[in-house]
């Protein structure tokens, strides 16, 4: 927790916030060890950062004077990552990682080989949802919160939303065996189009590529999905 | 497990190999759902890589014949990593993660913000290491393991062994609020140093620059150990 997150709620007026939610006073005590009189880097959910000096900390709650709240969060990434719909752990920690890194626009997509218990899991509630995405912009010193989304149907995505979301955005589908490398230092507005641990099945590699999309890879090795997405937008941007 | 990694014990001869170990055999069944029949990737731990053949599989062992094991495991990244010592849990994933990456060559060392506690960990057995080290080959069907090794002292590491490592090596620390962006694209061997949560201290940071380490950023956002290295490798090579 490099920034400590303030809902609008937390905001008692523009000098004071409050913050009484069991996790943040943990860590406020457990890892950042505050003492009144300490400066944090604070920030407001889609707003901006700055500092703020803890007045009192007890297991009720911290009260923080503000100081002017001035900064921009940092840049975000020019992409909607497009993800398979990974098992639920590894779910839960890809969207901590994508968010850190400054996506913002995420559609968790069905594909075949996505099981379809994947899609029962508790971590696709939207309040465990936003719970990873809260851990994601607290590491990046972030506050703009990601907009996920949830794409039950492969075909009725391709057919249905592909076409608008590739409208002034380069396609590109990350997969194995794909004829051209990822590209590097990308500034245009991208789709990034990532499968299943075992991958697209052919038909929806055909049909993706028909979209509009081109087919890139990351080299000969087979990574997981969450070290493949980090090292994808790394590489990308 | 992309790929069946075998040990020299495991090969009866150059036609034949058995798995006895019950989590290859757990994997086997329960993964890949592998019958007798089905063609699989194996490879030899330090050696080549090929197709098998499931001959037999019961709760004991895997048999399997050998089509000639003749092609090279992928080709590793030009990069020594020196790693300050992560939690033991963040240490398991990225340990899987670099090799999956193709790191051949980690220190894990000792730093100002290393928890001393992080060095009696379970983790660090030379057993535990092995595991993770293996998950990542298995992941990224490579079949070298990395050289892992542990340097308990910051001062020793630079006055002692640092010099040796930057022969011959381009040494980069990574590390926030540095002047430089990280390089894309770099071919040349390359000496990695990533902080621990929180960072390498001032002094640290004037002790590694001084021995001749370029410092580098990945941008504003303060990422996590096991995601920054990640974004590391996969933007430099």
């Amino acid at each position: 927790m490099n920034l400590i997150l303030l809902t609008h709620d937390d905001i008692e007026n523009d000098r004071l916030a409050r913050v009484r939610d069991p996790r943040r006073l943990r860590h406020l005590r457990e890892v950042h060890r505050a003492t009144p009189g300490d400066r944090l880097t604070l920030g407001v959910v889609g707003g901006h950062i700055g500092q703020g000096e803890l007045l009192t900390l007890c297991d009720q709650e911290a009260t923080f004077a503000l100081s002017p709240l001035d900064q921009a969060p940092p840049p975000p990434l020019p992409v909607h990552l497009v993800l398979a719909l990974p098992r639920p752990r590894m779910l839960a920690r890809t969207l901590e990682h994508v968010t850190a890194l400054g996506v913002k626009q995420i559609t968790l997509l069905h594909t075949r080989r996505v099981e379809k218990s994947y899609w029962m899991s508790p971590e696709l509630t939207p309040e465990k949802i936003h719970h990873h995405l809260v851990l994601g912009l607290e590491q990046a010193r972030d506050t703009l919160l990601p907009e996920v989304t949830l794409e039950r149907g492969f075909r009725p995505f391709v057919e249905g939303r592909l076409p608008a979301l590739l409208e002034g955005r380069r396609g590109l589908l990350a997969h194995p065996g794909m004829p051209s490398a990822c590209p590097r230092g990308v500034e245009a507005p991208t789709l990034l189009l990532v499968g299943p641990e075992g991958g697209f099945i052919p038909w929806e590699v055909e049909r993706l590529l028909e979209a509009g999309c081109e087919g890139i890879h990351l080299g000969q090795r087979i990574l997981r999905v969450e070290t493949a997405v980090t090292a994808l937008l790394a590489r990308l941007f």
